[in-house]
């Protein structure tokens, strides 16, 4: 199920992207005021599959499911919490980064969704430093080399240990022929400012760079010599945590474990369900509109916790996507249908937007942001069906324009007693869920022409259907009844029997108009060149670096530069 | 020699960039008053390599390098021409793309070679539009499909035929499984800013689109029935010229053939000279300054012509780049280096400085600009060494800017009573030369402190030693003599034994800091996309798309998504 050769560890069935700090087997999360520190300790004998062991603090998949858990909870969970040190468990050693092991067995698919989860978990780690005021530090005593150095970019603060071996290091080009592909060499000259030159002696040099020159080079931000490193970073989380902007005040909120049953034809929770088309290749992921007003006021909505629905379907919608990703592999097309009284979804909008500035409301809203940018960077065909019982109105009209294309439904079916369905814009719609490259849906959508932006923005609050969703260029077909069936199933087919390759390439180009970020970079720059590099013999064949490295054998590379 | 498997047409030894309108095979020029016909006729049994036939006015490299020679001969053989009109000389097809039998059996290198120079070229147009107001209209009727339409996406006007078959495509995922990887879905999107689902519709529509929804959906500028479509095109060919900026006067300047030899040990012109050490795997280009001043004055300049010393190395440093690309596959590393009088570099630069309103200034330093993006993007590794007798001033430090790494003497040799070197930066260096990603090469440098550039700027006129130089941050390593050999010997032997794949992967990521424009998301996202479906068997394989095209045989894929 989960698509490798290799199989799960302990006889699991699919990769599970639920988890608490109670099962970690990876990570120690201790919080102790307003500082947390994430201790990584890895159990080299816990990887996700059989066949490797995580040696070193090097990881996989499953130790970077631990992390980004841990960084979600202390969003929600930890308030009081303003900084947090991430440091390694571990004598001499930070962290040796993904396991080699590991990603030379890995299928080609395995490798390219581990690189995007795992940069998917650096964003979050920059987006909680950004938006939820979590400074983050990075404390280096022994080695970090390639994604433990990558983790460290992801960070605010370097502090490497002075003590002659302690270094920093991307040796992936000299010794396994790959890239420092998870954000490495885009964090180190668009984050960290490397010079290009610098950066080029540095990813070429295995051993990697300590001491002053690792200061000069701005590849750290600071050393301190062993007997004062503990001192230092004191006074480091001191300092943060004195100009930290989190303004998150009472008590956390607890993220229980996802209520979701798993089989052959798809997954259940309890606002989101999934169902599995074999045949046709098609996973159709349901939304469930709130039953019931939003709570009252913030005390309310603190009290619902977990179960608040703009958090519950931001949890599983999450959830969903992530299992569609990892272990349904042979589906091409995601269809997003919603269902239920869009009344409800727009006082939950207007809710979040009435109580933005509280902190918890500005985590569900940040959350929402990078669910609907990891919709973005799916490789699958997406699609969203607006038919008669929907409520894509704010926050799940987003799932219309992330579509590859989106159908509306003209009137209503002949027997269905339903209304004619309709989409509702609410400030949702401009500004809180910017795509990795900026710009909102909406924006990247009238490229053409600002005023159709405008023209859009004028509709807010007002339900339109098929008709005039269409001539506003909100969705891609206004349909009627008589044609929907055909054309619908037309496309399905037809999309289905395309190259999986082509599409994903296409896709990846089509949906980011525009101009590029720093992380938008890292999805299409750095990315695409790295899975070129993973299907090229000279890193993965037989006698490839990823292959040979740890055999004694030296890989035998074609010299041809291409 | 041109590392294909197949054979080059005619028994040619290599890839030859070099033409003029009197050897063309497939494109007639035309000019008559201030406005140039394009006609692409390809003949079909020209192709540039054995074994296809270039049938409906497909394309390969050959074709292309006729494209190129007449944009590049409108800019400086024709100060008149103000509007290029680019038609098809044959019936019923404008022109399907790229030869598909051509890509099936060309080499990885090749596939991903031919491509870059197809976008260079394409940029080149648009470059020809924006800086020598010589604008594009392409006049499409018949079948615009693939690169044919990629080509029409280039130009400034595209004029549709209204007559119930004309259309334009872009078949490639549905058809062939590849990417409309030369700017087609990029500037489909960016640049004609057609709505993301419209586009993705338009790019899964093996016969495309015409008519009306064409021009509703911004694919063409404009339709019009077959009897009025010559009229109409009169029309819009007078309007263009009435508002060019063009402002070029008197006579053009002739682009006479360069002298030049070839032989197994490299590239010899007037002033470049190209020695491949094939064991190292290294190519050394280097460099002759000017042995006279410039002329006096304007006039002067045009009577040199293309002898003009900033015209002349302009034309073959892009050539021998061109050549080492191409035609010498095993080279790992362009080692840059220049020698002569810096004074007359810098007196040349002055005099481009001077008379930069003059419309054949503006085209050197143009070119110049499209010559050092060409060697951005030019997967080598690239060396500047800056020795005694080096001079490496204005234009020419460009080429210490654009070095992945660069070395400079600090002081003397032994034995050599040449003065120590320096580098000097004029005007040049700040300005005229941008990357494609739209920052200068300086700016690009200090992005983690601008400061830095105004410091560098302040040394305008200045020349720095090698410790000035390194202490501004203009140079990688100062190295004394006694460290020099060893240093590069090791570097170069050591840069040589990585993995080829992983070092173009690198170096695309490192060179290209910060911002993205149309232009350099063509060679990041786009390109790096297509170079992996270039490698995916769902493509290339024995049973992929582009091998079965034309068989009759339906391509079989694999479905994994990844």
């Amino acid at each position: 199920m989960a698509g490798e050769d290799r199989a799960l560890a302990g006889g699991a069935k699919h990769i599970d992207f639920q988890t608490d700090p109670s099962r970690y087997r990876h990570w120690k999360l201790d919080v102790a005021g307003d500082a947390a520190t994430l201790t990584m300790d890895v159990d080299e004998n816990a990887g996700l599959f059989e066949g490797y062991q995580l040696k070193l603090n090097s990881y996989d998949l499953g130790v970077d499911i631990e992390l980004a858990d841990a960084v979600q909870r202390l969003r929600f969970e930890h308030p009081e919490v303003k900084v947090v040190v991430v440091r390694s468990g571990k004598n001499r050693v930070f962290c040796a980064g993904a396991n080699i092991r590991m990603l030379a067995g890995a299928t080609h698919a395995h490798k390219v969704n581990f690189c995007k989860f795992t940069n998917e978990t650096r964003n979050g780690i920059e987006d909680s430093s950004e938006n939820s005021g979590q400074r983050y530090i990075t404390l280096v005593s022994g080695a970090a080399a390639g994604g433990g150095y990558e983790l460290a970019l992801a960070t605010d603060h370097i502090m490497l240990a002075d003590d002659g071996s302690s270094s920093v290091a991307l040796p992936e080009v000299p010794l396994l022929a790959v890239l420092p592909g998870t954000g490495g060499l885009t964090r180190v000259v668009d984050k960290r400012k490397v010079r290009r030159d610098h950066a080029d002696f540095f990813c070429t040099t295995e051993e990697g760079v300590k001491g002053k020159r690792a200061v000069a080079w701005r590849l750290v931000d600071e050393i301190a010599p062993a007997s004062k490193l503990e001192a230092k970073l004191t006074e480091r989380v001191k300092e943060f945590s004195s100009v930290s902007p989190r303004n998150a005040t009472g008590q956390g909120i607890k993220l229980t474990p996802l209520a979701r049953t798993i089989d052959d034809n798809g997954v259940r929770y309890g606002l989101v369900s999934v169902d599995i088309d074999r045949e046709g290749r098609i996973a159709t992921v349901a939304i469930k509109a709130p039953e019931a007003p939003p709570p009252a006021d913030i005390d309310g909505m603190v009290k619902q916790g977990a179960s608040f629905w703009s958090l519950q379907v931001a949890r599983e919608l999450d959830d969903a996507i992530l299992h569609l990703r990892l272990n349904e592999l042979g589906i091409a097309m995601i269809v997003f249908k919603s269902h239920g009284d869009p009344a409800q979804v727009l006082a939950h909008d207007a809710f979040m937007e009435q109580h933005k500035a509280h902190w918890l409301v500005n985590e569900i809203r940040h959350y929402w942001k990078r669910v609907l940018k990891r919709i973005d960077v799916t490789s699958r065909t997406l699609v969203t069906l607006v038919e008669p019982g929907s409520c894509f109105a704010g926050t799940l009209a987003e799932l219309v324009f992330a579509a590859d294309r989106s159908y509306m439904l003209i009137g209503s079916r002949e027997g269905d007693n339903r209304p004619p369905p309709s989409i509702e814009l609410t400030a949702m719609n401009f500004g809180p869920y910017p795509m990795s490259h900026g710009l909102t849906r909406l924006a990247s959508r009238f490229q053409a022409d600002p005023a159709d932006l405008e023209r859009a923005r004028a509709a807010i609050g007002k339900p339109l259907d098929a008709e005039e969703a269409e001539e506003l260029g909100l969705v891609t077909f206004a349909l009627d009844d008589i044609d929907w069936d055909d054309e619908i199933r037309v496309f399905f087919e037809e999309r289905a029997s395309f190259s999986p390759d082509s599409l994903t390439g296409m896709e990846a180009n089509l949906r980011f108009v525009g101009p590029e970020t720093m992380e938008s970079k890292i999805f299409a720059r750095l990315t695409a060149w790295q899975n070129w590099i993973f299907q090229r013999p000279n890193a993965v064949g037989e006698d490839g670096a990823l292959r040979r490295y740890g055999t004694g054998q030296k890989a035998q590379f074609d010299m041809t530069r291409v």
